[in-house]
């Protein structure tokens, strides 16, 4: 098969041998394969794949046919339409996925959507929902809110009867975030807009104090980006008066059975909306998968809204 | 009715009106009010009591019987040993509580220990098991557990089935912490006694970045004192990578219905165990409310284990 492959910062496509499906996993040929910042990332050295992902084959969410079942596999059949997310080694024209973790394709869903969904609506639920515990009526504010994450949150807190803010740096995307369903508004004085009931940090350090200072009481921050910086202060007085707390997480190196319980949770609660129309994945542009290399450079100069999505 | 009253930083026992039992309070005559840190920060002048509490009257926790009920109190009848957190008043011949947040006195405890229990007792539950989720087997490190509510955590931990680690700056006190069932450890180098599930912070600032290190992957913080100091760093890609959470809180705040909840769980989880004999309050000394001078000196003194309890 042909795979995109990072080695010493270099990306190209090269032939690689066809992956054999394990023990409960399926073998998908890719139709889609979203980009996201974990590859940028890992190409630049900074965040190896875990245990059991093809350590030099980039890509974290997919979407394809099922063409081959491994030993024990019974969920889906061959043909089936099914996407997950990966550990890795999406980004190629085949790949083994654990049949816990895949999710079937909504009905109406074309490839490059398909495959530009897992990753960041699952990242997006886990966040405001698992772990922040979003509830109907909450305020809801979204940092960096137009990239695949941040789309991906305003959609799901606005269907969830929550007020969502969003902030976008780039004035020029502002209009597409509010027409996804948030007030969207420049980052600068963002802490002034509170209180908020629940936070998604998609930026980072910088804007950690103001965060706490714009939340609510018992209010939740989830941190699952540091683009902008990793080192923040922490006034824990303030912590202690709001009554609030903190989440970090990311949801590469988490093992099968949670993967597996997220990835049912989606199922349940998030693919009905793409159904019904209420959700939809952004989409910037599609590239075929020998073109990655202009791909991963659109991902990375930005001023974009929406995904970025190799076609094998 | 004699009162332990502050203003501008000067503590008297003086004369004041006799407090009424509102719709759904009791009247209680108080036999035992503990001492607690948020009494010196509000001596200070640095933490008002909330709305609805005697402002001028200090204490957070009392034991003592029933002397009267008000409109459409029905939980307890006059005579009845009840304990309770209160929002500030304790420190009284009277006081008066809500129902709701009032417990029975646990068969075979006296009123010191009574008068002692409920403020930490509740901090404790609240912060590693509402808060931080803490289950047995999981290690649990309680910092500065020489203190009240340090002492009730090291406890709590033991009884839920958890492996405790305490640090205790006075190595003369190290000893008692352990019969308590803790291994007590100096605070220098903690971060080294890791992977801790639930860390409970008592004492602040200086002791995050260790946390985080020291902290398991899906590890949970409790920020509850910050004696220490406030201003934290922090890493949120470490906090990431451990897919960690960070809690703040305190109980004084909260609305009736939250401290009626905390309260329900202790009667529950908590004070069965002090019927059993598993649970102890560790005393340090005992003053009649006159002596109120001597017994915040004792407090603000250290090198105490357990509490220091007015006996009205």
């Amino acid at each position: 098969m042909l795979a995109a492959t990072v080695k010493d910062g270099a990306l190209m496509v090269e032939e690689r041998p066809d992956p054999e499906p394990g023990s409960g996993e399926v073998l998908v040929r890719v139709r889609g394969a979203g980009i996201n910042g974990a590859d940028i990332l890992q190409r630049a050295g900074g965040y190896p794949a875990p245990p059991g992902s093809p350590p030099d084959i980039p890509g974290l969410e997919l979407a394809g046919e099922v063409v081959a079942r491994g030993p024990g596999a019974e969920r889906f059949q061959e043909g089936d339409r099914v996407m997950a997310v990966v550990g890795g080694g999406s980004q190629a024209e085949l790949a083994t996925v654990h049949e816990r973790t895949a999710m079937p394709v909504p009905e109406g869903l074309d490839w490059p959507q398909a495959g530009g969904l897992p990753e960041v609506f699952t990242t997006a639920h886990d966040a405001i929902f698992s772990q922040a515990g979003l509830r109907p009526g909450e305020r809801l504010l979204v940092h960096g809110a137009a990239g695949g994450v941040g789309t991906a949150a305003v959609q799901l807190g606005r269907a969830a009867g929550a007020d969502v803010v969003a902030t976008v740096r780039n004035d020029g995307l502002r209009g597409d975030v509010e027409r996804l369903g948030a007030r969207a508004i420049a980052p600068e004085g963002f802490e002034d807009e509170g209180p908020f009931d629940v936070v998604l940090e998609l930026v980072g350090a910088p804007n950690m104090p103001g965060n706490l200072k714009a939340l609510a009481t018992g209010g939740r921050i989830a941190v699952i980006g540091v683009g902008g910086g990793m080192k923040a202060e922490l006034n824990l007085l303030a912590l202690m008066g709001k009554r609030a707390r903190i989440h970090g997480s990311t949801l590469r190196a988490r093992p099968l059975e949670e993967k597996a319980i997220a990835a049912r949770l989606v199922e349940r609660e998030v693919l009905p909306l793409f159904r019904s129309g209420a959700l939809t994945v952004p989409m910037a542009a599609t590239f075929p998968l020998a073109e990655a290399e202009q791909a991963y450079k659109r991902f990375t100069d930005g001023g974009k809204l929406g995904k970025i999505v190799l076609l094998p």
